[in-house]
């Protein structure tokens, strides 16, 4: 039998030489894969594969993100450590996998990941993209000729017990976990904690409440915004609660979810790798299977971000309603001028920070129901519409992320209260008669809003014309503040 | 003061009648509210504002779902039975209400429940048909004057320390976990089962596996099933982890979260009726504003749906490729013939309950768009797109549970294995030759697989002819149940 | 050869008899298909394919719209006609065929139609259901058997030369073209002229104009309203147009398009019968491949209503902002008080109608999402996603419609404007500056504004002690009136 | 009163030097606005509000697309010819802009517009940074000093009789316009055409038609591919056909719609520049207030968009199945192996365009979703959702077009049909009993395929026995080739 090139194949190590991430070279230089040679640009480390690729899927200007090639750069080592430890590839092979992994995962190969996301619904030119690039950068380390496949062969050592299938879905999870944890989850928090600080700021003062946008009884501030506080809280929990489905990595199941070409255990062995590397209880999956053939754990992360797209909507329409005005609107808020609001209107100040956020979320909303019907769409044993997901779903992270450290920053944080405007609202108010009901009952305080409302008087002067209470009691019953229950 | 009717108004208890839930009346009688008198039909319970919502609403054909008014009476009785314990009512006030409360909770009242679901967002409406209902049935039982509001009023008694805006999210918790419980989860794990139990039953038939359409590797069909039992395990698990969400109650905030007009604890005592009552572990919410103020938590219930839909998508569709052909297509799987397929062509069977429940699915994912679309719509202290949204995810969990039980019974339990096709497809697929890559190398066996595919060959053929290996190794090598990882 | 029942078969006409659409009996009899026997209830039409289904498809509570088996009546009726006068039904076969449809497409026959939405995809049982249906009736009219399809059969007569997979798609187009005709056309134009009524009544109306929210330079209402006006004539306009596409029918294509057993030049003299019996310009498919492979026609009208939904979205939504307080918000217009509006609030009156139009717009747009979805996932000869695609089309359209009726009668139509208000805003606003910009320049008005607002004085003042402009040019520049261009 | 800078402002017309287009310095200069001054990078052009928005706004990656500054290059001239011709701008003054202007749309000065999509939802950042720095790059010609607003004004002069209210709508619409025009129209003609050509060239062969995914009646491979042509070409007509509605311009409406310092007449003045200059039909809007108070003809377009993206997904999911195997699936068609589809499995060709194309369908689905929900969120005078819309609608646009392409040139006119394959299956396919229904009816019919069935004999076996129809007679009538109507 022709053996193929393995461990066996390197007699002594070759001498790895400390080179810069760059060759220099100008002009194209051949490279080939099963379908034949082809000219890539001599100055980058990808092969046939990655050229073929930027010519077939050059589909508008969205790239891979690159979270996604940093990942694959953490799988890359983890599976080369697993199978230099056991003997399949040379220690110096997979040391040396191992190290231009590490450069990988640093972005200092970040200008040879050219691809385009609208690709192969596998990933695959990603993963080929990975394998060649790390397979030409340990040929230049070693000495050897750049698209030789010598003594590193893409296939056989760099992707070695590794197909796209299952490692396309590992890197999406990898770099999901990642992007949650290190990006979004720190700043919705911070936001979280501004509104819970404006809450207690603003315990106290009361305000008009609004039901249906119509005056209501009152409540204070705080409690108003104690309430998005909880909202947020909750959706956080609720985002941090789809990581144990992302914990579960395809790694191990390579084409169709059996481990053929993979040792026994080798997905369990790459997964304890990743987890040590990054500090996330990785581990392989409970279902190969299902991990290869569904996106399901991706659908609920993003399910996840939605779940935080929902409130921040809400809570950034209210804050620009709240803001609205200055003199024809509600008025209650007054947010940081931050930059002048119109080209034509002089002194206009506009609420665009909560307007970004609102179109954040809008968006958020629109890519979360592209994975849902991605996460639909898989046939058999792989769902092909994995670039779509893993895009759709970094995006959504990344903007929402930001948008939310913005909003802290340029909006809650500097925002402040027109008490003024607010007493003046809750002294107006014609809703305070509720307090009323458990007295007089529901029809005749009904009859002394009407008298109020059509007479233009306050409704403590229709509730004593209407005989049924004296000013004492009114003046007792009738107090925002205890109907705000902020007394008790 | 003039005091509102309260239990003190009752200084004896009405004896209260033995009679059916019908009016026997015929023509109209006049019913008054704050905005005047209106003729409603002499047969109903209903009142005024029920009558008024029918002139206002009368939009399309969807009617609120009866499950909203059969909580609704559980509220309704929990609220007068803590109005009682606590003498806020009268006693046989507490108890007329709870009876008539329980007559609502058991469908005898339906007919009197006829409210569109396109009305206020708060769902006012039907908060005041059920207390216009229980008024008049409770004013029938004790022989009083219907529409006289007296010795029950509608507002003052059925509806004391409650609002429309926490006691219609709280109808709307108390429906949905309802649906989920008792109609979703069951049937879902019976499909769950029967798919698991397919699963067993194949484990040991190897098929080819399809990755983008195409032929892979080998991999058993149990394998495969046991994939998509394990990602209806995940949903069902996901959609359980939705419940504690429902499980907190708006009840106690009354109008605007603060609880204004309803007693210090009440909110806690009448989820603590309620928990009793259903058996669910019911519970005050945390922060009663968040829970007027948003939708939450029935958002994350949809995303619980929709967590289940993809999956069974994926899993129709599978089913129905499957079952292509029967001579044209893949045919590895036959399904129950349940009705002729076509009007035109004789003996055609067609994938129908996969049909269905992939319309089901698209409408799910659908219905789920506008419950997070609408969770972020709220204003300030109340969302008021409340009736779309408990619409929407009662209609897609009843939907959605009952397709689930067709294709169980109506397609999984009775589909069967087409093992000649099976076995003819792997003996021809060329993809066994990834088996030889740990030996020759993935550049050899591609080679050997190109070779094969041109020349029409078996891979057999072609890699013995190859000269890189022999007919021996091969027959060692390429073994489908061993690829798939049976033997092991 | 062994002949099908034919025209042949009827040697003499049977006599018609006139008996009203019900059959006396109770219990069950036994009806037939190909897959064997089966009891139906003796008192229905309906024979074993429809059992069938009631027992397969008996998913959730949503029933196919009646409006299709209306259309699938004028569709029998044609094709009887057709293949009568061409002599492949006798004369009477034909006759009896069309009169019995036309019971159909009067609803005398609806108690006979039962099916659920979700079923094959194809709409086959419905079909069947029809043939089924008219078969029993016809023979019932002519004293023949029930169940016995002889001398009428469902297949051979009632479904000649028609396939479900062209005349289910032929259906959907009949039933949305009435519905679009019929319903939503003169609704939404009605409302489209109240707004413009209303629009032409306030043109001479100065108010506060307001972008993000934020007080604008001044327009009127007249002016604002005419922008509501405006859109709402282009999405008449829009959808309108979505009606050629309708026009055309997949009829005459039978199972896959190529017009098998139906007779050549058969589709287009149904189409013919069709466009004469409805008054509309039906016609057939230009491509009958795309008629009924694709469901492209009606993802356009689903667009067409979409369209539609979006602006009253914005409408609803603005004049429920425009009546926000009545004293702590906008409160520039005063709605028609339909109904009390809290069930604990006293004397609140909500904008429910706006609220019930929002809610309605945002379930257009989910069920929109559907139908694209839908229109997406067909395969090869024929979309198997029809039943959803039609049950959400109607559906979406009579709720539009309905909506646009109740919101014009009880809130536009009724609709003040407070005056006072209106009138207090203009005079308050700073961003009457805006004026002084072709005079002063953008940096000098804008120091004016900002000193206005930072000092609580009005505009003038700031002007005038800016020392840039005198009293009297001020107010000759600053004018609402000329501002909003009323005057030119 | 203190004038602005004006027309008056230049006795006499300063030089205009030829300059490239950057600046030579390093470090920071200062520039300043309302609020303020802020230090800028010394090389660019822009001012003091692109500045901040660069602070405020810098959320996530996506930056506004380049197409809407060049756009915006079209309009600033336009303005600036309109204001010279009518001696608001001084000759000189005019000209310069309209210079600086060419540079803009030609793209010279990309690198100085930095912004970010996600920003105050009217544009207003991105005309400020058109303003500013054609202002600074003017300056610099004339040989003055940067940030000195002299003798070239952003807001008094680039600005003049403009808003971003009413600007950045006209550039989204000609944006959008050149976009489907120069880049979608002729890439999806160009596929439209490719698959018309493959429809003429494979119109004799007869394949299995299928329906259900069940075999059905033939049909030829020509005749199911001109179904695919038709429907784009719908699609196209219907794409085209929203093009009307983006001619008309939001220009000449300033801030509210009512034209305020835009002198009357000055819309359609610009309206005219740019139709000459495009070569396409734009006017100014019919209904200003509707013009910048929705985004209905943006939501049109995005509606033409996925009603192209439709009718793909089906082709292209079409062709993948078709193509499906090549042993184990349907295999009729064998595409261009474009690349190794496997990094696993040695041989494997994968169906990777139409994948492309699959996931950019379903993003477009999305983001046409987040479009209708924008158009539906504007308040009152504005819609502040623009920079969502127009970046969504221009990646729709540009991704849609470039898929198309590359499904043409890399998958359509490279496929073959797999004859040999084709011809076996209609040889085997059962459905072509349907062709004996006319002669020995329905039930008949059904019978003799269900025994073929059953007992695994040919059709033509199976009618033969049973004694209903002769060899001659069967083989008279059941020709594929007269049932698919290829000889009338």
């Amino acid at each position: 039998m022709t053996k193929r090139p393995g461990p066996q194949g390197g007699e002594g190590a070759p001498q790895v030489r400390d080179l810069p991430t760059r060759i220099d070279a100008t002009g194209r230089r051949r490279e080939s894969d099963a379908l034949g040679t082809i000219e890539v640009p001599a100055d980058r480390y990808w092969g046939a594969q990655t050229q073929r690729a930027l010519v077939h899927f050059s589909i508008g200007e969205d790239r891979m993100p690159r979270a996604v090639y940093h990942a694959y750069g953490s799988i890359k080592k983890a599976a080369a450590l697993v199978n230099g430890r056991e003997g399949r590839l040379a220690g110096w092979q997979a040391d040396l996998i191992a190290h231009v992994a590490d450069e990988v995962v640093s972005g200092a190969l970040d200008d040879h990941f050219p691809l385009h996301v609208w690709q192969s619904g596998s990933g695959t030119q990603v993963n080929m993209n990975v394998n060649e690039v790390i397979t030409n950068r340990a040929i230049q380390l070693v000495g050897g000729v750049l698209g030789s496949k010598d003594p590193v062969h893409p296939n056989d050592h760099v992707n070695m017990g590794q197909s796209s299938n299952d490692t396309f879905p590992t890197a999406m999870h990898l770099a999901t976990v990642r992007s949650l944890h290190d990006h979004v989850l720190p700043r919705v928090s911070l936001l979280q904690e501004a509104i819970a600080a404006k809450s207690r700021a603003w315990y106290d003062v009361v305000k008009t409440g609004r039901t249906h946008l119509q005056d209501a009884v009152p409540l204070s501030v705080g409690q108003e915004w104690s309430g998005y506080a909880a909202q947020l809280s909750d959706a956080i929990e609720g985002l941090r609660a789809t990581l144990p489905g992302l914990y579960q990595l395809a790694i191990g199941g390579t084409a169709v979810g059996t481990g053929l070409n993979a040792p026994e255990g080798f997905g369990a062995a790459v997964a304890q790798e990743l987890a040590q590397a990054t500090g996330h209880p990785f581990r392989v999956a409970v279902n190969s299977f299902a991990a290869q053939g569904s996106l399901d754990a991706m659908v609920a992360a993003s399910a996840g971000l939605r779940a935080l797209a929902v409130p921040l909507m809400k809570i950034a329409n209210d804050i620009r309603w709240m803001a609205s005005g200055p003199r024809c609107g509600i008025g209650e808020l007054i947010l940081p001028p931050n930059e002048p609001g119109s080209s034509l209107m002089p002194g206009k100040v506009n609420p665009t920070q909560c307007e970004a956020m609102m179109m954040v979320c809008a968006q958020v909303l629109a890519e979360d129901s592209s994975v849902a019907l991605a996460g639909g769409q898989g046939n058999f044993e792989l769902n092909t519409m994995r670039p779509l997901v893993i895009n759709n779903v970094l995006h959504s992270a990344r903007t929402l992320a930001d948008a939310c450290e913005k909003l802290r920053v340029h909006c809650v944080e500097g925002a402040e209260l027109n008490r003024e405007r607010i007493d003046d609202q809750v002294a107006r108010s014609l809703m305070l008669v509720t307090a009323l009901c458990p007295e007089l009952g529901y029809d005749r305080a009904s009859q002394i809003a009407h008298m109020a409302a059509d007479e233009g008087t306050t409704l403590r002067e229709a509730a004593i014309a209407s005989g049924h209470i004296g000013a004492e009691d009114f003046d007792r019953i009738v107090d925002p503040r205890k109907m705000a229950r902020l007394t008790e």
